[in-house]
């Protein structure tokens, strides 16, 4: 029976024979899969690239995350890492390695969540190429690529003083919707997984265009929001060597500020703030995070150094 | 004590700041590691991009290989990849996924591999980003990129009945190796390391500069040799359309058809082979690949999905 089959029963040519037809294309790719390496194209002499994991255990849950989640979660997260460079996104590369008794109905519908992920947040880019392992521990394994389109990346190091910081996208929803799924157990999520915050978890959906929006707006630094607000505009700060001052009436609850895994763009701008982004805050002299003034200190954020046990799946 | 540091007790950031240093530097680095993404050099508007997981277990067993090998390999089979498409290899990019007990020291010598690896085999290239995961699987992804330099890339369906099937590289000698290590056990190796075939296995020297020079010389296809010189010229013939046929004499011996992890490049040249090319056949009509005019059908070759025991460590 077709839904029987597995990684190990159908071997890695049959199973990327079913996976490729899912999986999007990129408008970039000048040669695909079926070489020993793919061509893309850098029409401005250059291209953005960032490369993530995904690990069961640290990163993610079978318990909850379903298989779509998975490869849409995996697209989301690296995507946003070039759009927060002010880069288009153009294609990405895909390495998965499995346990043997995987379905491979299962990656299939990871396929389908990279598709549909590619499709809404940044279409044109797909998959150019990729590779499949067995492993003990489900991994998956992204590294994505963008185009600067003559513009020089916006990076950490550029934040001024007297610019406004400003951010695209939600803040504290990914931790708020990773704290529902723990408080109401593992194994039987049920109607939580429509919960807006749970959905912010589980199959983020950052502002990725925002990235471009930015850049030429003037962005003069820009970060993807991956380990929470606090500590991320830290690393912006320090690379600046400057403070970040955030109020927090803009930002509603300290919550905001330790959240992680939200994805969204914090950026920060001299003039007026590009479309699609609010102001939070300011860049003032000093260092560190200060929320109206005050040194903000606490860490927050998800550490998957600390936060995993494996009885938990 | 320093020696005792694990991922767990230093954390990622302490790990990078540790590990940054002993990486490899790419000539193609526009903006390195310390922003969301990283941007690299495509001087001629297109970059070749190839990427492969190596996996504790069915890619490595640490009985064996020392974390300076496995980090060496990696570089070597990804360059290889990119070889292969006549493209010179300008930068990499490495994802390492380890459990959280794993010593720094043995990251620090991972980092060694590739540095040493890189020096080696493709002055110039280096890494321009990476990400560090803790897992239950020691994992290492690597994405490598290549340039062009105006040529068209090489690939698998150029073959034309009429010519030279050609080979630069050692053919049989890491599967030998494998054997070797197999049959003399796997916790005490020994003098085994300094054994030619066992290091052609652990800390495989593939040709990377044939594969410009192949392309250069008018190679109408080429392949990287990793899953075993049978299995791979069918690749080649059947995406060609056509057979090959390798002479026996030319080979020595049948071994070297079905060893896998070979890391030698496999041409096709209507001409003159490359320099540092060897001819073993002819490209002819038909299909698959004939030893001496008669089919040879054996598959050879390591394959991750079968061999496998978690045991044997």
């Amino acid at each position: 029976m077709e839904h029987a089959d597995t990684l190990g029963s159908v071997g890695e040519g049959g199973v990327l024979a079913r996976i490729f037809p899912r999986l999007p294309s990129a408008a970039s790719e000048l040669l695909g899969p079926g070489d020993d390496a793919a061509v893309v194209a850098a029409p401005d002499g250059r291209f953005v690239v960032t490369t993530d994991m995904m690990i069961h255990g640290p990163d993610f849950r079978l318990a909850w995350s379903t298989p779509f989640d998975l490869g849409w979660k995996a697209a989301a997260s690296n995507l946003s890492d070039i759009a927060s460079m002010g880069a288009v996104p153009t294609a990405l590369v895909v390495a998965i390695a499995a346990p043997s008794d995987t379905a491979v109905a299962f990656l299939e519908r990871v396929a389908d969540g990279f598709r549909e992920g590619c499709e809404a947040m940044a279409p044109g880019c797909g998959v150019v190429g990729g590779d499949l392992s067995v492993s003990d521990t489900l991994t998956i394994a992204v590294t994505a690529f963008g185009d600067l389109e003559g513009r020089p990346p916006v990076t950490r190091s550029g934040a001024g003083v007297g610019d406004t910081v400003a951010v695209a996208g939600v803040l504290g929803a990914a931790a708020a919707g990773l704290r529902l799924l723990f408080e109401h157990g593992v194994r039987e999520p049920g109607s939580l997984r429509d919960d807006p915050l749970v959905v912010a978890q589980l199959r983020p959906h950052p502002p990725i265009s925002a990235g471009v929006v930015a850049s030429l707006a003037g962005a003069t630094s820009m970060i993807d929001l991956s380990d929470g607000l606090a500590l991320d505009a830290r690393r912006v700060a320090r690379a600046s060597g400057v403070a970040f001052d955030l109020s927090r009436a803009a930002l509603g609850s300290l919550d905001a500020l330790t959240g992680g895994e939200d994805h969204s763009l914090l950026g920060t701008f001299p003039g007026e703030v590009a479309a699609g982004f609010r102001a939070i805050g300011r860049v003032v002299e000093g260092d560190g995070v200060l929320v109206d003034g005050e040194p903000f200190e606490a860490r927050g954020g998800w550490d998957p150094f600390a936060d995993w046990s494996g009885e938990a799946g």
